[in-house]
């Protein structure tokens, strides 16, 4: 099983670096080659391929639409570290700091249509449900990213639109990955759709995970600086939770510690992360993360295929679940 | 024939007002729908209809891939406005003015993704032929773009890579806008390609007349300040001509004008339009003009349509040739 995963990310390693290869301006492919050259997970592409193969299709079948998703994920990198004024990514510059705002805006825009081109060669039998569904789920990440900048500015953000914001933002993404080679792997309608849900439970489980990992990571292990969603009051889960469940003098104190622009960093991480732990929110966001992946797997169980052919899905969601990086 | 024309563009009007009409969240999709309500010429749509009707297929069936075209040029509008700083579109504060930079990264962003909604409507036979031609002309504009911005820095650009970035920033999406209308209405490949060509043609005179009326465009009627193109430097076929012809007392005192940063506006418009006066440049752009406006019809010509059923292209070509806006 762990074979063909590791076969499947080579081809698509390979397969990426083959992606925009000596095209010119290099002005405009250099910072887009550099931004599909940082890696990442390749954790949707993956799931394209093993989608297709759930359904006994040979996953080279779906390996350009598979790069169609990461290109497109990563144009969606590129300016949302521009819009949200990232330094880093995966450890290196972002490409508006390596370049400038304006590389990172046009090399943003050749990956979106690099995306597409790539997108435009699935079987034309299947081209307009796979185009419908691609540009459907790329307009439901613009508006989550909208959505996650308007809530920068607001206090009152409710668990439910938390949730409808990362559902776009990102497990729309992960839901769309799998349908893709799904529906090119010619499965039936039913089961495609739920392979899309299987999808959107586990890319809610991710994003929340995500969430906790930037508190209560091991920063021995996790790769970035502990604590980053605190220091930008990014309403996550926990600081939503947190401002509906504290006392009122906890709140006048979290209030204080979200308003001020300058402070002791290790001080305000340590404020709101007690604060969280006072209201025992890590077990409670592992809870709802359960909640979702349990729901992954009853979509994933109603679909008509052997078990043993599901295994892999599942043991890579069980690694997404249960990661600490 | 002038009232076939007025139809069009009334279809077009109607048609660009449902566009992304009472889409969530208003953050996101007011600043899109704004820039879309500025009107313009709405020539490209208008060659997509065009262009169906001359092989004698009801525009009707062109108009999702007209709106398509649109929509792209307008986000990259929204993109170049942002890149290149200005305040100003269609006499309107533009969208990163109006609201902020993110905005108009996102709400870019939309529209692209948009437009390729609507291009994906496209009849299911010829939708992969449409697809490569509209992905293939959108980032041959995002590399227009690149150049353009990359000539800024340069004084060495030749007319030849001048032409050629015009050729991709301007002048391929008038002739895929043609194309695409003939390839919906059923058009022999060949007739297909000689309307691409057309198109080409009369997009670089478009832009060489753009050129011109920004320097010698009359105030009253020309709608925006004479002389924007001279201010910031901009490489035309003008100044290219001029750096490469003036003698070594005007170049020393050209080069002067071209990196001082305080100066008299009218004086540096005054100066710089001396210069082209005494190498006589508005004769020689004319003419190059006209070069490319018999090479359309040339091409024109070659089309195996009725001359009767070419006559509104060529009344609106020569509409675009003689212009004073």
């Amino acid at each position: 099983m762990k074979h063909k995963i590791a076969v499947f990310e080579k081809i698509i390693d390979e397969a990426i670096r083959e992606v925009l290869k000596d095209c010119q301006p290099q002005t405009l492919f250099i910072p887009a080659k550099y931004m599909l050259s940082l890696g990442g997970k390749r954790l949707r592409p993956l799931l394209t391929l093993m989608a297709a193969d759930l359904f006994g299709k040979n996953a080279d079948k779906a390996l350009d639409a598979a790069l169609a998703v990461e290109i497109f994920h990563n144009f969606s990198l590129v300016h949302d570290d521009l819009m949200d004024n990232a330094d880093l990514r995966r450890g290196y510059p972002t490409v508006h700091k390596k370049w400038s705002d304006s590389s990172a805006i046009l090399s943003g825009d050749a990956l979106v249509i690099e995306a597409y081109k790539y997108i435009a060669k699935a079987p034309v039998n299947v081209l307009p449900d796979i185009l419908e569904l691609f540009s459907t789920t790329a307009m439901a990440i613009c508006k989550g990213q909208q959505y996650d900048m308007d809530f920068e500015q607001r206090l009152d953000v409710t668990e439910e639109e938390y949730i409808e914001m990362i559902r776009l933002k990102t497990a729309a993404l992960i839901g769309c990955a799998l349908k893709i080679g799904a529906v090119i792997a010619g499965a039936p309608a039913g089961d495609a759709d739920s392979l899309y849900e299987f999808g959107v439970n586990i890319g809610l489980a991710f994003q929340l995970k995500d969430d906790l990992l930037d508190v209560y990571g091991d920063p021995e292990t996790f790769g970035k600086k502990i604590g980053g969603d605190i220091l930008c009051n990014k309403k996550t889960f926990l600081l939503i939770r947190s401002l509906k469940n504290t006392n009122s003098t906890q709140r006048k104190e979290l209030d204080k510690w979200l308003t001020i622009t300058e402070y002791d960093p290790d001080a305000k991480i340590k404020f709101v992360k007690n604060i969280y732990d006072e209201l025992n929110l890590k077990f409670v966001v592992e809870k709802l993360i359960e909640k979702y992946y349990l729901a992954s797997l009853d979509c994933l169980s109603s679909i008509n295929v052997p078990d043993n052919r599901k295994r892999d899905l599942i043991a890579l969601s069980e690694n997404l679940m249960y990661r600490e990086t």
